[in-house]
């Protein structure tokens, strides 16, 4: 096997589920306004987040974002802190209505953490739809799904990471405010902002380094929270402030920005979407025709094409043998981080919108062969 | 006046309180490894938080941090989210115990800000030592401060940085712990840091960039915390989970093990507070030396090295004019970041660890300048 083309020029292809790969347009702008952003003299990160140099790049992040998902005006964009764990909190605390239960649409380890967190809130909750007897390999049809109208949300998780499963539609939800973790798939499609209440979302997969969490909020929602919540909980306080209610995650937020132009540079996410589908057509090809060698445990109409999931020749004695091999076949070839969740085992390759195309490729081929030397 | 020497490499002089400069030397390394950091074909910023090279890079970290100030083994060093004003409301939630009141120490906007956020979580608590009838130009004597025996804990803000104070000392509490908003001064001078329950601050003055909160605690202490408090509110959760219990700024953290290998470097805690000495002796020189047309209100014993506030000619009827026209010539010389906090006014110039002395010089021979002309 030649080697990849990325390993001369010293970077690696990396599958990582996140923190993960950000483009490499990006890094070298990062790279080349590192010690004086656009003559300021100054690092971004050397800046008061309340300067003008800022208040622009906050500025342009926003309506970067904004622009790519067709936002309306009546929803808020918020840079906050603390990852989507910590929007498990968050939510419940400022959405959930005396006596009116959440209902979680329970599809994987992360809709099982917000569940575990209402619980430790006592916030009232019902588990709806789960799909925990497939072991989360399948998504619930919400076609005809219609929440109970004392409902205070409905609490979804559009991309599983770790189980590899994707809603390709959401329900419609009426009055009912939906709430969506789309940790590991915004900005991968076009999404209709108005058919959701919340969408949350930790930066590191499709948007920008870990410690920046955006938050796309319909503000009315925002007057449900009780005033005596900590200030940086309160969505309203967030709101009013800009996300600058204290020092934000500057340079993580400009970083944002840069992919958000990149992003649009690219076509924006009706263009990315196609990308995406080509890219996870290439892996899903394989393991599809490998004479069982590979086996995809997801159906294929909730396939995600962000993480991809698999396992090698399920049931025969050597599999987790011949997995540990591939792992590291793979990382000597260049090709990073493809080891599944360790909740679940197996292998997994995440194919965000930053992945560049030739790592896919490199990587195809590398199943390819690994099933020819060990089918 | 002869250009600044540092206009002549593209870098400003920044005296913002924070985000704030960081060492030029951490900036080149970031730069150098910005898009693939020391072989592995990645960014920092793209790693999985729970690969071997980010582990080596948190574990550095955590070393670089005990051993500046070293830190005993019954504390436990975290890297958190949310900034020091999020540590305004976990620190109550996790360390007041029922009906025992906080005794919060008032010597400024910072600590107005703990009092404004246990109000709102109704947490008892008793404001003493307050300076407000000052203006917060003073800090309380503790010589002889001792807290009532029914006191959860003991709140302090080591350096008030808007309005210029800096504790010398520290109170002995005894059994009682000592709560410390270090944020504007950790990593300045030597520390007992036994003499503390907890310490919280902040990274964007003294330790990294913006998103990154330090927090030293007692191990002990955290165990305080009710348990259904959120996950990522408990420092108990927290220490179980060494700082990862989901993903945390990664990249930030990083920064600050550079910052930490910088100041080591430069001989540590005790070798930055003589320099840290000399260059706001450089400045506090001047306002004693200008007749009257600078004036400092803080008293010599509790002046702050780290931010320095002062007003120009005060009682003249062209005061607020002359504080302008010093602020935008101050930054046509490429002096930046001089305006007073917009609470107090007036000047102010931060003079953190990384600030170079060069721009102390700068600012002392500006300063001097100004004083001639307007004088």
């Amino acid at each position: 096997m030649t080697p990849s083309p990325i390993l001369e020029s010293h970077r690696s292809f990396n599958f990582s589920s996140g923190p993960a790969v950000l483009p490499v347009e990006v890094l070298e702008q990062v790279r080349n306004e590192l010690l004086d952003y656009r003559g300021t003299g100054m690092s971004v990160m050397e800046m008061s987040h309340r300067c003008k140099a800022f208040d622009e790049i906050l500025e342009q992040a926003l309506a970067g974002i904004r622009e790519a998902l067709s936002i309306p005006n009546d929803y808020e964009i918020l840079f906050l802190q603390g990852g989507a764990s910590f929007q498990f909190s968050m939510v419940p605390l400022n959405l959930a209505l005396p006596q009116q239960p959440v209902d979680v649409i329970h599809t994987g380890n992360w809709t099982k953490m917000a569940i575990e967190e209402m619980k430790r809130l006592t916030v009232a909750h019902v588990v709806s739809h789960s799909t925990e007897s497939t072991n989360f390999a399948t998504l619930p049809d919400l076609t005809h799904y219609h929440p109970a109208a004392n409902t205070s949300y409905v609490h979804l998780c559009s991309n599983n990471t770790i189980e590899g499963t994707q809603f390709k539609t959401f329900p419609k939800t009426g009055a009912i405010p939906l709430v969506c973790d789309m940790s590991s798939d915004i900005f991968s499609r076009p999404l209709d902002v108005s058919q959701f209440g919340l969408i949350f979302a930790g930066a590191q997969k499709n948007i920008g380094p870990a410690g920046v969490t955006l938050v796309v909020i319909r503000k009315d929602l925002a007057e449900r929270a009780a005033k005596n919540l900590p200030t940086l909980m309160q969505y309203r306080s967030q709101i009013v402030a800009g996300s600058r209610y204290n020092t934000p995650p500057t340079f993580g937020i400009y970083i944002c920005g840069l992919v958000m132009n990149w992003l649009k540079a690219k076509g924006g996410v009706t263009a990315i979407e196609k990308a995406n589908a080509e890219k996870a057509a290439l892996i899903y090809d394989v393991l599809d025709h490998s004479a069982g060698f590979y086996d995809s445990p997801v159906p294929q109409s909730v396939r995600s094409p962000m993480n991809l999931v698999w396992r090698i020749a399920p049931g025969a004695s050597n599999q987790e043998a011949l997995e540990a091999a591939f792992v590291k076949e793979a990382a000597s070839q260049g090709l990073h981080e493809l080891k599944g969740h360790r909740s679940v085992g197996g292998l997994r390759a995440s194919l965000y919108n930053a992945q560049p195309r030739a790592g896919v490729e490199a990587l195809a081929s590398f199943m390819r062969e690994f099933a020819r030397k060990n089918g």
